[in-house]
């Protein structure tokens, strides 16, 4: 594609950063963020870098009415030499164009949002915080624009990152979770926006979440919406079983996302030769696993958390206590490997992490 | 409730309005619109009127990554006296409560909504063409604002309502309309968020729709995403088939959204003592009464376009072209009665109609 300039539009001040000890996820953002305009006459054009603010949209543009909107989540990790890197970044984008496509919003050029990125960055550096567990939340999204209320794909969107220093997902850290198994409310179906990453899937799932939240769970387990017998996936992770030796994920049917962590542990596994199989498995083949005593590991992979031990799993009136509510081996060790390799401790045998580059970087400031 | 004052800011000027022969659906907008907002510790507070303009909204506001957003759609109308009336307000907002519960969105008093619309369209009365088929489309929606990315309920949110002078919706305007049924795209499934009038839905039917649009198709049919075999619903419509001199409809069995005009229909329907059922009605069922030639009419009812004949029903490879592509005469005498009772030609004898009083407002302009 051709080259295009980022224009820089720096805040005259700096924001105080917070204490590490103190991040919470996503409640604080950096000085500045990336925009990116799409029209139909124009394709995506004006990319910029300017200071993070408010959004001034108009009251009828879709996002608001439609929910027309597609995002991603990765982050950025200090390494010890105190460079700043991504993870598989390449696999966002992808995932984003493959959301775009079920949303009917126009791709974006792939090489040029990881460009942005960096770029982004490379100038907000000093906003990744280098504490155990830390790192930059990057959520790129995109948004529909057009202020016409017929229902018909936008013609007007804005591409934007924001970036947000954060602790780890949950308040418990690497500890195992308890997961209750839903069986009233449905996240999507095959056919539906299931594999997008997409506003509705998570609007649809606040309720089940809430319901669960307030006996003491952190997150739902999704069964499928046709036969509510099949395992899909957590709030917002993919979930892996260990039985009996083996591993089990649920395969890609088309109702869940496609997890970059769900794919990374999936690689390690086969690296390590341990058995891992994608395909459906219902919470009875679980539940059987259980009783007779096979069921040695469950933990979510994603993102946010990276690996969750699942200690609890409720199911009807069943309590499943994991591996006696501990952290088990298999999980310790995608956990260490993965934040390893994420955090530059460790030999990247798989080319997963991409430097952030600032060498190249003309800071164009407007102010 | 406590007697709420809703504040009132004035624009200095006032737009020019379209010719009633040019109007689109949801492209202009008015000179004013209703905003209120919520916060956990004030609740809904800060009711006013002021001059329609863009919302200043974070990036990082709940609506545009998790969706958690739901709307309305009604319409003001303008008698042969020159008066302007509501047509069952009272059932959208009783509906946007309901929406509002599944996307654990804080409930809003539906009286105190009420006032606030007529409030506004008392103020927008110039607003509401006068030409036949034309009317003022009213927008209530409701978004999440807090700036945070954690998927959870957001703890602010807006409430705002638009209007916009609308013609008819489809450019056939009562002549009938060709229609497909959908077969690899699912709107929503049961346990979903199909009752409620919320963003998600909307989204994940772009992509079908844009589909058989290229076919020349104005709208899809839903299938169920279970079985894929029962009636949902057209696009914004409900729908109903006259087989045999009865007429079915499917019944409200959580996926679907109970329409306003559909249960006038069926209000009206059992007033002429027409056998009308709701239940599940299967594409097969409406093809054996196609092939038998059983199937007198099908439409589709909403506040959009009122009653809406379809004509032809593509399904794999079989067009069923439905009443020799003509308008039937139920359609026909469904349309006649509900317009007629919108628009205060005909007597009401179900109290639908809300007349907008503009008496007892008071301007407490701040411009
Ligand atoms: C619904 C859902 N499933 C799975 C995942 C895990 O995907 P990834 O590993 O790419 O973060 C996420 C989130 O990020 C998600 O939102
Ligand atoms: C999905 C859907 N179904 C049905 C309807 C019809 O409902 P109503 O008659 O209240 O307009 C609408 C729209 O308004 C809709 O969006």
């Amino acid at each position: 594609m051709e080259e295009r300039t980022i224009h820089m539009e720096l805040c005259s001040s700096r924001k105080q950063k917070p204490e590490s000890s103190q991040l919470e996820f996503g409640k604080v953002f950096t000085d500045h963020m990336f925009i990116m305009d799409y029209s139909d006459e124009l394709g995506w054009h004006d990319p910029r870098i300017v200071p993070y603010q408010p959004l001034s949209i108009d009251p009828s543009a879709m996002v608001f009415h439609y929910g027309q909107s597609v995002f991603e989540g990765l982050k950025a990790y200090i390494t010890p030499e105190g460079d700043a890197q991504l993870f598989r970044p390449e696999k966002n984008f992808h995932r984003l164009n493959r959301s775009n496509q079920r949303l009917c919003i126009p791709p974006i050029d792939e090489e040029f949002g990881i460009k942005a990125i960096q770029q982004l960055i490379a100038l907000e550096k000093d906003w990744i915080p280098t504490a155990e567990g830390t790192s930059l939340y990057i959520r790129p999204f995109i948004i529909s624009t057009e202020p016409y209320l017929g229902v018909a794909p936008s013609r007007h969107y804005k591409f934007i990152v924001i970036l947000s220093p954060v602790g780890a997902y949950y308040k418990e850290g690497i500890n195992p979770i308890k997961i209750a198994v839903e069986n009233q409310y449905v996240r999507t179906v095959v056919g539906g926006t299931g594999e997008a990453k997409t506003g509705g899937n998570y609007a649809s799932s606040l309720k089940a979440q809430e319901d669960v939240a307030k006996k003491g769970f952190a997150q739902v387990l999704w069964l499928d919406g046709v036969e509510r017998k099949y395992i899909e996936e957590v709030g917002s992770m993919n979930v892996f079983f260990k039985i009996n030796g083996e591993v089990v994920t649920p395969a890609l049917n088309g109702s869940i996302l496609e997890g970059v962590t769900r794919n990374s542990v999936n690689q390690l596994l086969k690296h390590w030769n341990i058995p891992v199989e994608e395909r459906a498995i219902s919470m009875e083949e679980v539940y059987e696993a259980y009783k007779n005593g096979t069921l040695e590991e469950a933990f979510g992979a994603g993102t946010a958390a990276v690996i969750s031990p699942i200690g609890q799993l409720a199911w009807n009136d069943e309590d499943l206590v994991i591996n006696n509510g501990e952290t088990g081996d298999l999980s310790k060790r995608l956990y260490d490997t993965l934040t390893g390799i994420q955090y530059g401790r460790r030999d990247d045998p798989f080319g997963w992490v991409v430097k952030v580059d600032d060498s190249n970087i003309h800071l164009k400031a407007s102010v």
